[in-house]
């Protein structure tokens, strides 16, 4: 049978089913999408392909999904360390969007995190960010598959002056975009400290509607959660359920804050939690208790955060860091194992987007997002558990290969489709430009 | 004036004094030290060198110290994960110690051991394992510089098989390298709970004799404070303080479990804390709370562990997973910025093994212990701190060059006097041995 592509690879790990490592076997591709998964000799038995390549050391799992970022906010990465978070947001990183957000930024801006995820074995991400019809553009142009955020906050910026304008210019970029085989859309209200009643209740509605996910800051910190009990008279969750926003379309993202009946309820509403482990802890913003969230059966994925708070899009990092985290945090060494937070770093971030038919495993009929991963290497050496390398050992730099929709962007650890001298000389132009204003 | 080496750098960060970053600056070395720091206009003017580096996208900082670590022990990376302390001890690493540790083991684990620290900056260690003569011998070899741990264990092992020989054999590889300028040694009681009180007392008379630090896992976890007060009616610490061990001397590894009181005490004994970030998250061990022992004017210094607790012996992310870790225990995102952190991972652990006249900081008179790391790269970019991109967004493959003693032992990433294949095969071998019991 002819097809285009077929990757032989020491090891396959498709994530579902569960636990498994194929040894010797081979992924064969047609039209952007995953034709078979089978035992190399019988792939090369079987099939003639266009393209061939032959990782022998190298490990392939699925394309991992970031299920939280502002990708633009790379420019701003390293701007303002070592702060507590009210401060670093209001006086340094809102102050600091203001001045320097235009459409120019979040297109410069995401392309260079686009550049950084691709390198770092992300094929999807689910963004947070103004100018979201930038960011689907450069995506588009790329490559890149993403769930784009139509974000909604109460107060004007340069992207839109108020609640009418933001869902109104969101829902242009969801009409703009509704068939794009990579583009996707989830309503983002930034956070239930900065979006009021009426517009979360419209939103509710129009996700009904449009059949997307919302995408929303939730009990981020413990002084938010304050907050709202004094304004309220209620927790932001207990808020939100009210409004109708619980439901498995909401990804909530950090939840730091949670009392055991909250997380009955997010179970049995199948929301979803997205972690961002090391965002929390950089801005000491609380412990996300992935423990017993998994326990409760709660749907958990993962995160970066932006560039500004993390200080990286590196999805290999935060799936060690989640890990070991989530066992300190639970003091419960067995808690969250290797098998399961790649799960969560792909198949649970799938899911919580509603795209778990279409990417998140490595399985016949899905899109071919595929990352492959040197382990013949000294960091990862010796070698006795595949799974265990790639999430407590391997780094970044060892992605060497990533397709998206079955197109190769990465080969070699060489950008396909991006001049990386060009990114490079963007992201230096806007330093020298932010670094003196 | 002539001189050996001159190292021309876009960054210059000594470590001290504090919170300095110099930039286009340069390190001038001779005979193995450092000889000069100046602007590298000066630099050149001053100096002709047999070997001139010119650096301009890099960094220099000390070579990193790692205050903790089981060299050997990278040959049992990811054998064992997602388990409790003391099975993971009990169960799985000791009895692959009974089977495996043996001369060759030791070596070769070592030399592996070696060469990732050096790719990833690391230019001192403070190691813990049998047959200390063969972890100095490696590092003789090498070139690595090293506190060799004369360990002691109450039960036999392949290196000795009591007291008396453990510290026989102990001060006789102190007495072997007493003159070397690499190898430097400590005494390596194992743990409280493994090492009983006259043995102990011993080592505290001879430490003093012999001028030397004792290196020890204490308080790693509640369980061992619990066994303690019920077999000897007391806390290890107090134990320990009873026995004469607390003094500027002591190494305090992973210390999770520490009251008000103990802090001050420490604090005022001058003993130094080992913090193993990672090592115990991933063990679930507790929480080593340095936020405070920083304010309490703690020697806080950073360990990996060993790569079976870890799973690398990447300093440099120890240092992210530290500074991280650090803001979220305390709540305090301000508890622990990037310079400080740096300081931990170099002059503190210098300070700590009594080395900090000669190495930890970047100074006249000190030895030349030089990493660079290539900041010109897209997950450090753009750059406003180069601090905080060395902490929080570089990692270890943007290490391009490594000193120790004025000699090169990384030349933009390869090792300049180890065979990286032959390395590579030596794990392949023991992974199949180890694999195929």
């Amino acid at each position: 049978m002819n097809i285009d592509t077929l990757i032989h690879a020491k090891w396959i790990i498709p994530v579902e089913p569960k636990n498994t490592v194929h040894e010797n076997y081979s992924v064969a591709i047609k039209d952007g999408k995953i034709e078979a998964i089978l035992p190399t000799d019988k792939a090369r038995a079987k099939f003639t392909a266009t393209e061939e390549h032959n990782l022998g050391n190298h490990a392939l799992i699925p394309g991992l999904v970031n299920a939280h970022t502002h990708a633009a906010m790379n420019l701003f990465r390293g701007l303002a360390d070592d702060l507590p978070l009210m401060d670093w947001l209001n006086n340094h990183i809102w102050p600091a969007e203001t001045k320097w957000v235009n459409p120019d930024f979040v297109k410069d801006g995401t392309e260079i995190a686009i550049a950084e995820m691709i390198r770092s074995g992300t094929t999807c991400f689910n963004d947070m960010y103004f100018f979201p019809d930038q960011t689907a553009e450069v995506c588009t142009h790329v490559g890149m598959r993403v769930v784009v955020g139509l974000i909604l906050i109460d107060f004007p910026t340069a992207w839109a002056k108020d609640a009418d304008e933001y869902i109104f210019k969101g829902e242009q970029v969801h009409d703009t975009y509704r068939h794009d085989p990579l583009i996707n859309t989830a309503f983002a209200p930034h956070a239930p400290y900065t979006v009021s009643d009426e517009p979360l209740k419209r939103i509710s509605v129009i996700a009904e509607e449009l059949d997307i996910p919302i995408h929303m800051h939730i009990h981020e910190t413990a002084f938010e959660v304050e907050q709202s009990i004094e304004l309220h008279g209620k927790r932001p969750l207990q808020r939100l359920s009210e409004l109708g926003l619980l439901s498995p379309r909401m990804l909530a993202v950090h939840m730091t804050q949670l009392e055991k009946a909250e997380i009955k309820e997010l179970a049995k509403l199948s929301v979803s939690v997205v972690h961002c482990a090391e965002s929390n802890l950089k801005l000491a913003s609380g412990f996300c208790p992935v423990g017993e969230l998994v326990k409760a059966g709660v749907n958990v994925c993962l995160g970066t955060d932006s560039a500004a708070s993390n200080n990286d899009l590196d999805m290999l990092g935060e799936m060690r860091t989640a890990a070991l985290l989530a066992k300190g945090v639970s003091n419960n060494s067995t808690c969250l194992d290797a098998h399961t937070t790649l799960k969560m770093a792909t198949l649970n971030g799938a899911k919580a987007l509603g795209l778990n038919d279409t990417i998140g495993s490595l399985k016949k009929g899905k899109q071919a997002d595929i990352v492959a991963i040197d382990l013949n290497q000294l960091e990862t050496a010796p070698l006795y558990d595949p799974v265990s390398q790639i999430v407590y050992s391997a780094n970044r730099q060892q992605v060497s290969d990533v397709w998206i929709a079955g197109k190769q962007l990465l080969k070699d650890r060489e950008l396909t489709n991006m001049e990386y001298s060009k990114l490079m000389e963007k992201a230096k132009e806007w330093e020298v430009k932010i670094k003196n204003e």
